[in-house]
C-alpha cells in the first residue's frame, strides 16, 4: 500500500477522536472518584488567555469536520458549539467521527492538489493545496488542541499516560 | 505532486522543529524582560508525573531523528541528553534539523510498507508498517511533546499564540 490523502488522514482523525473519547471516559471516572462536578473541566484553562477545556475539543472537532468537507466536496454537518458536559461533547466527538466514516475514499484520495480555502475571522483567507492543508493546517491544529485538551486533563489529576493519547489498539 | 513518505513527513519535521526554535526565542525574552533566569523553564511540569520541559524537547527531536534513520535505514546522530539551557536547546533542534536535511528524498520515499521495529523499554518492541510508523507513532508524539512544551511556555506566560504553533512562513 502506498500512502495517498485518504490513508494519512481518515484513520488518523477517526482513531484520534476515538481515544479523546476514552480521555472523557477517565475524566469522568476521575470526577466520581474524587467526588467533584465533571462540569468544572469545562471551563478549566493552561493560561487565562488561551482557550478553555470544552473549546478545545470543539475545535479538535472542526477541525476534522471541516478537513473532510473541504477535502472531499462533501456538506459538513452543523454544530451549535452549545456542549455543556462531558456526556454532551462525547456525542460531539461521535457526530464527528460518523461524518468522517460517511465520506467515501475515493472522495479524499486524489485531493493532493485540489485548491483549500480557509476562510478566517479578522483576516484574509489562507490559500493551500490539499496535501498542505492537511500536514501544515488539519493536522497540526488537531494535534494541537487534543494534546491542550490531554495536557489540561492531567494538570488536573485526571490518571493518563501516553499509551491513552497514542491509543491502545 | 501527490502525496509521498517523504512529503508527509519530511518538510513538517523541519517547519515544526524551526517553529520549536522560535518559541524558545520568546521564552528567552520573556524571561529577560521578566528579569528571570530563562534555565527555570527547563524543569517546568505540567503535572508532577509529567515530563519536564527539557525532556519534552529531547523526545521530539528523538522523534524526528529515529523517525527519518528507521524509515531511511541512515544511522541517527548520538545526542547525549545533556542540555543545561535553552542555547543548548537550540542547539539540539538545530542539529536534529540537520540531519533530517542531510538525508534525501529517495531514501524516504517507498517507505510505505517497510518493517519499522521500536524498541521500548520494559515491554515487547511495537511494530509498524513505515506509513503507520509515520502517522500512528511519529507524527502524534512529536505533536504532543511539541505542544506539552508550547503549553508550558504558555503557562509560564510566555506571549505565543497559535500562528507561532503553526508557523509564520
Amino acid at each position: 500500500m502506498t500512502i495517498s490523502m485518504h490513508s494519512a488522514s481518515m484513520p488518523v482523525f477517526i482513531k484520534m477522536l476515538g481515544n479523546l473519547g476514552h480521555w472523557l471516559d477517565a475524566a469522568e471516572a476521575h470526577a466520581a472518584a474524587k467526588k467533584f462536578d465533571p462540569s468544572v473541566y469545562l471551563t478549566t484553562r493552561l493560561a487565562p488567555d488561551m482557550l478553555p477545556f470544552n473549546r478545545q475539543i470543539q475545535i479538535a472537532s472542526d477541525m476534522v469536520k471541516f478537513g473532510v468537507a473541504r477535502l472531499s466536496g462533501v456538506d459538513a454537518p452543523k454544530f451549535e458549539d452549545n456542549e455543556a458536559s462531558l456526556a454532551d461533547l462525547r456525542q460531539r466527538i461521535a457526530k464527528t467521527i460518523d461524518f468522517v466514516k460517511s465520506v467515501p475514499q475515493s472522495q479524499i484520495d486524489g485531493t493532493d492538489d485540489k485548491a483549500i480555502e480557509v476562510p478566517m475571522r479578522g483576516g484574509p483567507a489562507l490559500h493551500f493545496t490539499g496535501e498542505n492543508y492537511l500536514k501544515h493546517f488539519v493536522l497540526p491544529n488537531l494535534y494541537f488542541h487534543l494534546t491542550t485538551t490531554y495536557a489540561l486533563l492531567r494538570h488536573n489529576g485526571v490518571p493518563l499516560g501516553k499509551v491513552d493519547f497514542l491509543g491502545r489498539e
